[in-house]
């Protein structure tokens, strides 16, 4: 590993004018499974486009750098570093890493709960910041829950986790990806997400509807660019309801919601049935879809993406985005280089995306 | 429209030895829809791959079909003339027309109940004639319920009514497409159909799913001819539950009853978290996945396979296939021209698909 590298500070005009790469905090998430590899191989993959800051130890991930390939460069930076001189500016040269200490030895594809809570610092460090304005967008590597929980800390996943650190009442999860080349991105986001299917209707409100479409609608706007964002909006029911002889949460609490919305001026529309809204004479006219739950709107995501989706949470006052995979830890086990990053390299560059519309709004 | 040719009855051993197209009866289904026109033009573009019989009012058909392309030749034969003399060999020259009267003048777009009972008197004809020898399979164009309902008798559906036609205790639903140039058909059967979602969960149970499973092996190798069908099963909850933590439905019903399938030689497996069932590398090794629910399965097949998925009803003791869309009675009323018959197509393939793979396991 090279010596930290004692570069000038970035200089904050510059970064806001978009000349120097969009700086993203990378957690490589559960250290036992593949996380720290698809986040080594994306950010080395897509060092020219953005300055990729590892968060996790950083003998091991220069270790596991050194076995998927030698010429990859890591530069490390130890937390008190940060904290004393702020984040250098780093070249394409290197990746960045900011040190942060695992507790036991890494048996890939084995979770030791003495780990936990170093994977929960590196979610720590990565909002403090974003906050200090060392980064402009974090994105995590897939951790596993219990790992934290049998460390002590009750921890119920990412998505709320980071709510809670930045005092976010709500948040909206989206899954979003490219169907193939040339084609606009497929966006879905979910009004209810992990709840047992036989909860959902209780969980469809008015309120909730109305929260959840506000999200979509200001961060489509403000984290996306996108002027006049366009919603689709499915039912609950199959053939959303067919006028009532199939259930009544479609007239009763999502066709108010949605006019609701639209009267406060959001560019919505629906319920439409979810079987036949996912063709393309619907979706070229629509920049996200709102899916009532779970496994109506992902199935459907995740085939048009090839695997490539990325979990992006809306609502946080930060920018995050996610791989939309768990942390196979089978594959870890087996070895390096038999993990996929291709999620984890759509998850970066989601978040260049969405940095790089944000800048333009400034300017 | 062409007299009736007398030509000879078609020959039972050559039919059997596949020396014949197979005939296939097509109801054309509500008259002021689509299911007229995307019938004729199906029918006459697979003319020389299967003898479609269409059945319907001889004189719309006729007035119908000059409208699309007065190249299209019909000939028509009365109900009564069937009866007596069994149905004539038509060559690929011109498509059969048995002739069920309507009632009423149809006006494109607009329902009349006047005619809800020869729409209903179409099925009744099909399944006389698959009994009869007649037809090898049904497909069926898309009707309006409450047409034949407005004409006073209850009905539910094609499936439901075509199982009480044929004393069929319990029947599957079927979709299946292709889902790319080259690519093995995609299939998905549903656990549960058309109701509330609130109601799915106690509608999931081990004698239903018992009963689905069994339907589903055995039709796949009597009417598909796939030796030992592989079937993956979905989880009801998202994640398939998650080892509980999202709902006891995998544990408590739908586990037991994969297992309890495998134990009478079933191929099924699961239960598998239904948004990242649907890649490559799961679908690669299956005949076909069991969704628990419409919305759960439906959305990514209707994508998968662009507005030509074929909808198949297992169980019954006849093949039938469908398109998997509506009436477009707003389509319809524009004129003619402007529907898709790509899913009728696909129906008509399907069901030759079918009666060439029951042919070929008698011989």
């Amino acid at each position: 590993m090279d010596e930290f590298p004692h570069e000038r500070q970035v200089n904050e005009a510059r970064r806001q004018a978009g000349a120097v790469r969009p700086t993203l905090a990378v957690t490589t998430g559960e250290p036992a499974g593949i996380g720290p590899e698809i986040s080594i191989r994306a950010a080395w993959a897509m060092r020219r486009e953005a300055n990729c800051v590892l968060l996790g130890d950083a003998a091991f991930l220069a270790l596991t750098a050194s076995l998927i390939d030698p010429s990859i460069k890591l530069a490390a930076l130890s937390v008190q570093a940060l904290r004393n001189g702020g984040l250098p500016h780093f070249g394409p040269e290197r990746i960045a890493v900011i040190d942060v200490p695992l507790a036991a030895h890494v048996i890939p594809g084995t979770l030791n709960a003495e780990n936990g809570r170093a994977v929960l610092a590196t979610l720590d460090l990565a909002v403090e910041g974003v906050k200090t304005g060392w980064f402009d967008a974090i994105v995590t590597a897939p951790l596993q829950k219990s790992t934290i929980n049998d460390a002590g800390v009750a921890f119920s996943g990412h998505t709320e986790y980071l709510a809670e650190k930045t005092a976010t009442p709500k948040v909206v999860m989206m899954l979003a990806g490219v169907p193939g080349e040339g084609q606009p991105p497929l966006r879905v986001a979910l009004a209810t997400t992990h709840l047992p299917l036989k909860d959902v209707s209780a969980a469809v409100t008015r309120e909730g509807l109305a929260q959840v479409l506000d999200i979509i609608d200001r961060d489509l706007k403000t984290k996306f660019g996108i002027a006049a964002p366009r919603i689709l909006v499915t039912g609950l029911n199959p053939h959303a309801g067919e006028n009532g002889y199939l259930g009544r949460e479609e007239i009763d609490t999502i066709a108010p919601a949605i006019e609701a919305a639209q009267a406060r001026g959001i560019g919505c529309s629906g319920p439409y049935p979810a079987d036949t809204l996912f063709q393309p004479r619907y979706l070229k006219d629509a920049d996200c879809v709102l899916a009532m739950y779970h496994d109506q709107g992902l199935p459907v995501l995740k085939y048009a993406t090839f695997g490539r989706g990325v979990n992006i949470t809306l609502g946080l006052p930060l920018t995050r985005t996610s791989v939309d995979h768990g942390t196979a830890l089978d594959l870890a086990g087996q070895g390096l280089g038999l993990a996929d990053c291709g999620s984890m390299e759509a998850a970066i560059s989601s978040a260049l995306h969405m940095v790089r519309a944000q800048r333009a709004a400034i300017h």
